[in-house]
C-alpha cells in the first residue's frame, strides 16, 4: 500500500473529550475516526487490524467445531419478553411498520436459542455450538474508553448447546482452552488472566479473561501462584484462590477481554427447548455462551503495546509488517525504493510504503512511530551506497543494515 | 463438511407467509432462517454463499482503487437534518443516553461525507473512493420478496468524490465497468442490464444493474440492439434507447441488483465540503455513490438458477462445489467414501459429505438436489466395484462414472 493513496492520515492533535490512550493514538495513527461517543467509523488501516482479530478468533472457535452464522441486530422485543429482559437498560428500542416494536441486541441468546431449537430435535443432535461475528448495540450511559466500551461494537458470540451437564461442563473447558490460544496468538497471552466471577443462579462461576493493565476498569484479586484472577464481585465470598486456596492474593487492574458462562437451562427453558433421549424422554437443554470482543481486544492491544510516540502492534495482527521509508530528494532514491516494495510485495509480505516527497524524514519516522508497523525499513541514499535499507524493528531501538538481496 | 454436523437441516416445509421462491428454496435447504419479516438469519451454508458474494464485489471494488473502511450503523440524526433527510420514511429511529436521537443508516452518506472532508484538504488528495460492507436498515413498509427486499440487509456502498465533473464522469464510467465484471463473476452476466434511471437534479441519468427475471418487481424498457434498459420511472420522458434512438422497446420484469448514481454537491454542499486548488481557491466537491447488495444477489442468484427441485448455485459463489453421498448401508462404502472426502479436502476441493446412516438414497438426491452444488458424486457398492464414482452436474441431467484415481 502506497501511504500517499492510503485514505485516513496521521494527525497531531485529537479531539480534547478523547481521554483513552486507545482511542487518542487510533484517531491520531488513522486506524479509526470518532462519529460520536462510543461509535467509530474504521479506516482501511484499523479495518485490518480488526479483520485479523476476528480471524484468529474465527479460525480458533472453527478448531473447537463452532459452525459461523450470522444473526441480525434487528429482533422483536416479543423475544425479550419471552426471557424477561425486556427492561434490560441498555437495550436499544426501535420501531417498525405498524408500530411493531423491535430491539438492537446487545447479545444473541433470543435469537440463538430459538434458531437452534429449529434444528435440534433429539439428543443425537446435541451437543453444538454456532457463533457469529458481529456489532452488538448496548445503550452505555457513559461511553469514554475509545473503542474499549462503545455503544455499537464488534463481538464475537459463541453459544453451545447440550443434552445434560457433563456435556456442557466438558465443553466448557475444551472453549476455556480455545480462549486462552486466542489471547497467545494475540501476543496477550502472559497478561490476561482467567478471573473467577459470578455464576449467576445456574452455576457457581462464570470466568472472565482479564487483561492486566492499569488502564482496566474492572478489579482483580490476583492469585500469583495459579496466575489465575477473582473478579471484585465474588472476592467477598471467594477470599482464596479457587485453585490452590492461597489467600495472598494481589490487587491489580484488567480489562475484560473474554467471557465465558454457563448459561444453564435459563434460556432454552424460556423458550421451552428441550430434546428427547434415547427413551423418547424430553430433556431440558443445557446451554453456555463464550464472548470475545474483536473491537475490544483491538483497543486494549493498544492501551498494552505502545510507548509515548505510538503503537508497537503484534505482528500476528499489524496492518502490515513492513513499514518502508523513502527519504531523502533523489529521483533515484524512489526508484530503488519503489523496486523493494514491489520486490516484497511480490514475495507476499505486506508493506505500507511511505512514498511521500513532500514531508521530511521527521515527518516519515514521527508518523512510522505513531503506526507502528513491526519493522521499519529505511531507504535512502546513504543505505543505497552499500546496497542496504536500514531495519529497526518498532520494540528494538537499534537498527541495522541490511543488503537488498537479503530481504525478499 | 461432513452433512451430519452442519448446522441447519433441509425441511420439506415452509412458513406460509414466504411468497418468494429465493426465501421457499434459501429456507428449504437451510441457507437461511427466518427472523421476521425483511429480517433473516444466515445458516453455515448460506453465510458461505454471502461471504463468497461479499469477496467477488470486494475484490471488484479494491481493482477500481477503492479503499475499504467500516461506517457504524447508529448515527446522529442532526446529520440527517443537516441534510434534510430526516423524514424519510424508511429511517429507523432510536435513542441513546440523556434522549439524544440517532437513526440507522440506511445509507451512508450522511456518515461518509464529513469522514471523508475530515482527511481531505486540497484537489490533490482527489479523487479518491471508499467502500464498507455493512448493513444497512430500511423500515419498507412492504418486505414479502425473501431476501430481494429487507428491513436489515447487507450492502456493498461505495462513495467516491472528486474535484470537478470531469474526473466524476470518468471513475463513473470505470465503476460501470466493475459493476458488469461483478455480474459476470457472478454468474448473471448476460441477463444483468445497464438500465438508464431518473438522475436527480444533478444529472441527467442514474443508471441500475436490472437482472432481468419475471419475478423482477422493476418494470425495464430493454433495447434489444444495445442490451440496455430504460427504467419505468422515466419512460414517459425517453421513450427511445439512449444509445441507439432505438424506439422498439420490449417491456421486461428486472430485479435492481445495483445502482450507481452522481450525486453531485448534494452531499459535499449540506456539509460544506470543499477543496483547494492550486491557487488556493475553494472548489466544491463532486460525489457519486455506487450500491450493491449482496442479500439481494444472493435472493436473485436463487429466483434465477433453479428447477423444481431446488437450487442450481453458479460455482462461483456455491457454498461447496462437491456435494458427495454415500449410499447403501455397507460399512465399507462409508469408509470408502470417507477417505474419497479426505483426498478431495487434501487437495483444495470444498465438498459437502452427506456421511448420513440413516437416511434413504432418495432422501439424500432430493437434499443435494435442493441443496444444490455444481457438482454430485455418488459412492456407492455398485460404483466402487468399479473404482469410481458417479459424477453428475447440478444443470445436467446426465452422470457418469470417474474413475476414483482420476477424482484428485
Amino acid at each position: 500500500m502506497y501511504y500517499s493513496k492510503l485514505f485516513g492520515k496521521t494527525s497531531k492533535t485529537v479531539s480534547a473529550d478523547e481521554e483513552s490512550v486507545n482511542a487518542q493514538f487510533l484517531i491520531r495513527g488513522g486506524f479509526v475516526s470518532k462519529q460520536m461517543a462510543g461509535v467509530y467509523n474504521y479506516l482501511p488501516l484499523g479495518l485490518r487490524v480488526l479483520t485479523k482479530i476476528q480471524n484468529i478468533v474465527r479460525e480458533e472457535m472453527t478448531a473447537i467445531g463452532g459452525s459461523e452464522i450470522l444473526m441480525p441486530s434487528l429482533t422483536q422485543e416479543e423475544s425479550y419478553k419471552t426471557t424477561g429482559r425486556d427492561t434490560m437498560d441498555v437495550l436499544f428500542h426501535t420501531e417498525g411498520p405498524g408500530g411493531a416494536k423491535y430491539v438492537l441486541n446487545p447479545t444473541h441468546e433470543e435469537v440463538v436459542t430459538p434458531l437452534v431449537q429449529k434444528y435440534t430435535f433429539s439428543y443425537q443432535d446435541l451437543p453444538l455450538s454456532v457463533f457469529q461475528i458481529q456489532n452488538k448495540y448496548r445503550n452505555e450511559p457513559r461511553a469514554k474508553s475509545g473503542i474499549l466500551r462503545g455503544r455499537e461494537f464488534n463481538m464475537k458470540d459463541l453459544y453451545s448447546f447440550h443434552a445434560n451437564e457433563e456435556s456442557l461442563n466438558e465443553f466448557y473447558e475444551v472453549a476455556k482452552k480455545a480462549y486462552h490460544k486466542v489471547y497467545t496468538r494475540l501476543g496477550l497471552g502472559d497478561i490476561t488472566v482467567l478471573t473467577y466471577a459470578s455464576g449467576g443462579a445456574f452455576s457457581r462461576y462464570s470466568h472472565e479473561f482479564q487483561t492486566l493493565n492499569e488502564v482496566g476498569e474492572d478489579t482483580v484479586y490476583f492469585c500469583e501462584e495459579c496466575r489465575v484472577g477473582i473478579n471484585k464481585e465474588i472476592i467477598a465470598d471467594q477470599n482464596s484462590c479457587p485453585e490452590c486456596g492461597n489467600m495472598d492474593l494481589v490487587q491489580k487492574n484488567g480489562i475484560e477481554v473474554g467471557n465465558i458462562f454457563k448459561l444453564g437451562q435459563k434460556f432454552s427453558s424460556a423458550f421451552g427447548f428441550k430434546v428427547l433421549d434415547a427413551e423418547g424422554k424430553e430433556l431440558p437443554v443445557e446451554m453456555g455462551c463464550y464472548g470475545i470482543g474483536p473491537s475490544r481486544v483491538m483497543g486494549t492491544l493498544v492501551e498494552v503495546f505502545h510507548d509515548e510516540k505510538g503503537i508497537i502492534w503484534p505482528e500476528a495482527v499489524a496492518p502490515f509488517k513492513y513499514h518502508l521509508l523513502a527519504l531523502g530528494r533523489e529521483d533515484e532514491t524512489f526508484a530503488e525504493a519503489e523496486k523493494i516494495y514491489k520486490n516484497l510485495v511480490a514475495s507476499g509480505a505486506e508493506v505500507l510504503f511511505d512514498d511521500r516527497r513532500d514531508v521530511t524524514a521527521g515527518v516519515k519516522f514521527a508518523d512510522a512511530d505513531l503506526i507502528g508497523l513491526p519493522v521499519r525499513l529505511i531507504v535512502s541514499k546513504k543505505t543505497l551506497d552499500q546496497q542496504s535499507v536500514e531495519m529497526k524493528k518498532r520494540n528494538e531501538a537499534e537498527s541495522k543494515l541490511v543488503p537488498i538481496a537479503d530481504l525478499v
